[in-house]
């Protein structure tokens, strides 16, 4: 499963067979059963996570037991909590596999090493962190300005695939919306 | 107005005169009035922006010609639209001055090139794309998850200061709610 990992490093940036096998050395290759949690709420986050395989969700969960999803992360993507990894602190996120998954994990601070020793690499992480911000900034923009139907066809027109692959009261929850106003949303949308 | 920059930055790292120096002779100061914009829709955006005063806002404008204010940025935070910067493509948002402000720019290559030659100065910058992240992530989930109350109390409790300085009109377009909503969330918080 690494394989996957180098295919899309190599697509990004040139690293030599000493640096690939750096890489390789400290990755651990973490197989998640569907529903299987990669994080739990309470837990202190200390990885860097790379989807292989599958898909996995980022979600809260509030008093009255609601779930709310932030965040899907499908092959060659990123997951893990941010804020519990930069902070130390326990984490308000769960994070599970919505299908059968494999991740490949850096502890962090093995990461950080690459990132210090491998220019290339860290540059990688950078420009992935500036697309993360923008994919976020483009999520709020989204909640606060667009309507059901926008949002619905925001999504699909962003993560192709996605809505035939993900049950659909996750997308209404990734959308903010019930999964009643979804329906709805899909039967007007697949009528034009 | 450098000045505020250079306290910024040896609050965060060490530097050398020189290498101080080097920052300085790139920044551009940029005084803007209130309403004043530093950028439009429909531009390019081109460089990196630190707030060494006053107070902007990132917003876009729906086809109703509603406002919907995605963040705002007071002394000693960036703003501008990363998105743009990153894709050469013509914003969809508009920065404006929320009261008389002072802006340090940097021509976003002239930026880069400091990143590369400094690299306290880019690690820097990358912990606070980071922060960046975690808190438009953490906007996400409040959108998603909170009350209009919780994230009134969510908002003044983040950012100190802010619910006396701005407009109750922009909180409320911040915050995703009409001003009446939040009129009516405030007097309820206040009576507790």
């Amino acid at each position: 499963m690494f394989d996957v990992f180098k295919t899309y490093l190599l697509d990004k940036i040139s690293l030599t067979d000493e640096e690939l096998e750096r890489i390789r050395t400290v990755s651990i290759i973490k197989k998640l059963r569907k529903k299987q949690y990669l994080l739990q709420e309470g837990d202190v986050w200390k990885y860097d996570a790379f989807v292989a395989s599958g898909c996995l969700r980022t979600y809260s969960v509030d008093e009255k037991g609601n779930e709310h999803i932030i965040g899907f992360a499908v092959e060659n993507w990123w997951t893990g909590d941010r804020e519990s990894l930069l902070t130390g602190q326990p984490s308000r996120f769960n994070v599970d596999a919505v299908e059968d998954s494999v991740v490949i994990l850096f502890i962090h601070t093995n990461f950080e090493q690459l990132c210090k020793d491998i220019p290339a690499f860290n540059n990688m992480v950078n420009a992935i962190l500036q697309r993360s911000f923008v994919t976020a900034q483009n999520r709020i923009q989204a909640a606060l300005s667009y309507t059901a139907e926008e949002k619905y066809l925001n999504f699909v027109a962003k993560y192709p695939g996605f809505a035939n692959r993900i049950p659909q009261s996750m997308i209404a929850s990734y959308l903010g919306m019930t999964p009643e106003t979804l329906s709805r949303v899909r039967s007007a949308t697949a009528k034009k």
